[in-house]
């Protein structure tokens, strides 16, 4: 993998890790509730698209510097963090964005490079961006936010689209990631400073009328 | 595949979708929620069977007709569906049974077909059955149904056992298969008709008494 | 598999299930309720841990004494027991413990045969203890014990940290893997009878001061 693309993936997923380990310390868990939080959030997206392409043993066990970096993510967290609030501010959030771009990337291209057509690797792209998120939710008891609010998936599958074309246009891979990246990330970003979501679909329960 | 097996497994997946979307649409979900449900109640369960079988990729990874009728499934539910309760009566419960039957016989013979013994195969027919709409389930918040009321899941096992009972009685595939759907569907039926379930597990909590 | 090691393994698996099927029961689930809870209780870690490893067919496929034992084992709790605070007094929980320790053990043992690094087969061995009661808890939608309470994933970590600092010091497996049972068993028991915590991680909500 590219160096940039491989950094900014480490990047990303200290980033993740945070998110978990502030979901933990909001629920009050014990040292290693924070650990596994941030650990779900970091990998589990990735862990399964491995899992489901058949990429065992999955990337962080062949690669072990990413259980170092939650480890040290979350030991880091218990010492220095005591107030939340300046690390969930809006440069948080734009970090996050950045996350979320090259996760969406590295999924998809995985896909493509396990032979999945291109509506695959849109999906784990997206799978690898939002799932590790969505179980950290799940664990914490919470209807998970990302099926309810804002453009957050859909930057992903925007950026998969992106992704995927520019290939099928004979880009090369490496600015095809970046026009990619960049997509993901701009419309995130937008969704973030203009608070757009897109409508919900809201049903009666059917008890009512 | 034989083509009535496909053909009932593509209404399954369908079906099983139909069901996801609801459960987003009375949650309030964005588009990417209501496709999530829609997907991981359709193909959830024959994804964990594919995972811990080794059948990777799994099926909807080398078939993608599963995907597209997934998105197309939520996306007519969320352009044309204003009122669920038409779709939540009798006629969709029966549908739903039918996709239950076919999807069991599939992942109990998808399980032999990798060489595992008729208890397993029992089990994962029940597995690509049930376990889409408990996930679904987990996602809203809720103690997943199929675990506490009525002949849901043991109508999958009844299927599983007539299916490799056929089998072991040197029955063809195809018979087989037939055989033990309209066991899965005639015991569900009758389940639903009738208001059967079976008695509950029940012990006081341990504060109690 | 060492005689032992296995018997203890089938210990383990029985005692996980009681604690699932007691979980079932407490929710007033029906019997297939009990047969899921006991099961992924008892299986749940460690296929987590056979499918990010690769390790296809996973483990109860290949070996069925483990699901035949789950569903005598569940079968036994609906039909024997109607006083569960016999089940969840302090023997119960010492029985825990030592499926704790051996699951704990296997599956570190199991990452490294499949060669992963050490921190990988602490990890291992950590899910293999802790995962199946932590997805027992998600179906009842509790936030799981595990991530808040009591050193229990911690004895896993410091057992898989004696087993692999065993072999790195060219201990053999099985005096390797018995020391590092007795550490985890140690660790938890004193932690039950002494009632130990680590201190948790307790951030603020966000909406507060």
């Amino acid at each position: 993998m590219n160096d940039f693309i491989y950094l900014s993936d480490l990047f990303g997923t200290i980033v993740f890790a945070i998110s978990g380990a502030l979901a933990a310390g909001r629920l009050r868990m014990d040292p290693f509730g924070v650990l596994v939080l941030a650990g779900v959030t970091a990998v589990g997206g990735g862990t399964v698209r491995d899992a489901v392409l058949g990429a065992t043993p999955v990337f962080w066990i062949t690669d072990t510097t990413y259980v170092w970096l939650i480890c040290l993510t979350a030991a880091a967290m218990m010492l220095l963090v005591r107030c939340p609030r300046k690390l969930s501010g809006r440069w948080f959030q734009v970090a996050d964005a950045f996350g979320l771009a090259v996760f969406t990337v590295i999924g998809a291209q995985k896909a493509l490079s396990y032979g999945a057509e291109p509506v695959i690797a849109v999906m784990m792209g997206t799978m690898t961006g939002v799932l590790g998120g969505l179980i950290r939710d799940v664990l914490c008891r919470e209807v998970p936010l990302v099926l309810r609010t804002e453009i957050y998936a859909t930057a992903c599958i925007v950026g998969g689209i992106v992704y995927t074309g520019c290939l099928s246009l004979e880009l090369a891979q490496i600015p095809a990631m970046v026009l990619a990246m960049i997509a993901t990330l701009t419309l995130r970003l937008v969704a973030i400073f203009y608070h757009l979501s897109l409508p919900a679909f809201a049903l009666d329960s059917d008890n009512k009328r």
